[in-house]
């Protein structure tokens, strides 16, 4: 039995309060990079939010949003971020000091990552959100909301599939916090019906091509492996047993694609 | 009669796409003040929305997400910048040299900002975007979504009225960008139902705070004022005449949360 936790635990360097979820992830694939690139170690905690212990006083006092990810830097008397847009922004200016996975404030790519970095977590991470909302989580099914955040998520999908069009990263050919902060959500994208490789295939070897870093790898196991990952979703549909309900998810989005003249259209 | 813009304008400075939205005022509003701090002058288009003027391809070239705003800079090739808090931070880090509206890379009240900034950008924009397609916009009245939205909506601004205790303004007790990015939303909050002066006295006196500066009004008015604006609205509730549709939004938005058994909570 785990009990949760009750308050900071380290005394010195990053504490992430992180949990399995589309967002945690990219705080801890990024300290796993930091950790690789420079020997940066952290401490993390794991979050559980269907207890709510992110409401609890000692974790509002830190991040005052109660969500989880948020970061306590004991190396600078405990300064706090939480967001993780400015997670990843913070940890790479104060840390990333050789540019690995971000670039030099005055240079034309630190705007376009900033951009792209906007891009997800006003767009990608809110709508791909409301639809795992619509689809598996409300406990009633209601198709308008269910067409109008897939569909969303599919236009999104699209405008950064073009986006990767002859390109291996997101911004300024290189690995970086730009493609970091959408890792999470593409991830989980196929429980969701959006099948990468047939829909959005530059998407799907972007993928490909951030998953064979062993950081990556490691930070999507921290504090667990997402139960929702395609990879795990994939394996399910190729199970007769197991696919029956994954393919009634993605009936119910197809009827309510169908109930409401739903037309694929990007951007 | 005005027709749509077919492609970029201006030859020099900065030019500004933008339509009379929330999100889009944040850029007007900062502009009009680097025009009062530094004599910074800019171009700006309307880009009417309901045209999907935003769609078309001189569009997207500059802006590959199909939204407003977006800016570009003829003084350093071209560049463009989209999301509203990528324009804010670049505007800034370029132009603001004497950091009037924001704070120095290297500084803390910098990461605080980007924090807030996000916070807006994920939460407030997005929940109350979608409350406001619920309520006022869908075709089909769906409860459920009106009272999710609205509800996560005031739950924002529960976190942003606990932020202001005791400060006047969001970072670093100076007017800045962290403010300018919520400014649009907060101004048409009352429409949505949310009565700041009753529910949310620090951010009420917040925003009359910062609408008292001339480069504020004068952004809030490019390409023209909100019709949903919360001085719009409070006349239209002062009037016989006018009230009654607004009251049918309220009173939907209460028999929503009635019959979801909705119970506000912050954080």
């Amino acid at each position: 039995m785990s009990s949760e936790p009750t308050g900071l635990i380290a005394k010195s360097g990053i504490e992430l309060l992180t949990f399995g979820t589309p967002n945690g992830y990219k705080a801890s694939i990024l300290l796993e990079e930091l950790k690789d690139a420079y020997g940066k170690d952290y401490t993390w905690q794991s979050i559980n939010i269907s207890k709510n212990t992110q409401k609890e006083p000692w974790f509002t006092a830190v991040s005052p949003n109660g969500r989880i990810p948020a970061i306590v830097d004991h190396d600078r008397d405990g300064f706090s971020v939480f967001e993780g847009l400015a997670i990843l922004g913070y940890l790479t200016r104060r840390y990333d000091t050789e540019h690995k996975f971000s670039f030099p404030v005055d240079s034309n790519e630190y705007d376009e990552a900033e951009t792209w970095l906007a891009w997800q977590h006003g767009g990608v991470g809110p709508m791909q959100g409301q639809a795992g909302h619509f689809v598996r989580y409300a406990k009633e099914k209601i198709p308008y909301g269910i067409q109008r955040y897939v569909g969303e998520t599919e236009r999104l999908y699209g405008v950064l599939n073009t986006r990767l069009e002859g390109r291996d990263w997101i911004v300024g050919n290189k690995f970086s916090i730009a493609d970091i902060n959408l890792l999470g959500w593409v991830n989980v994208s196929q429980a969701g019906g959006i099948d990468l490789e047939a829909k959005f295939p530059n998407i799907a070897k972007w993928l490909a091509r951030a998953l064979a870093r062993p950081a990556v790898q490691r930070g999507f196991a921290i504090p667990y492996s997402s139960p929702l990952s395609n990879s795990v979703v994939k394996e399910a549909l190729a199970d007769p047993e197991k696919k029956k309900p994954i393919e009634e998810i993605y009936k119910l989005i197809q009827d309510s694609k169908d109930q409401y003249g739903y037309k694929y259209a990007s951007p």
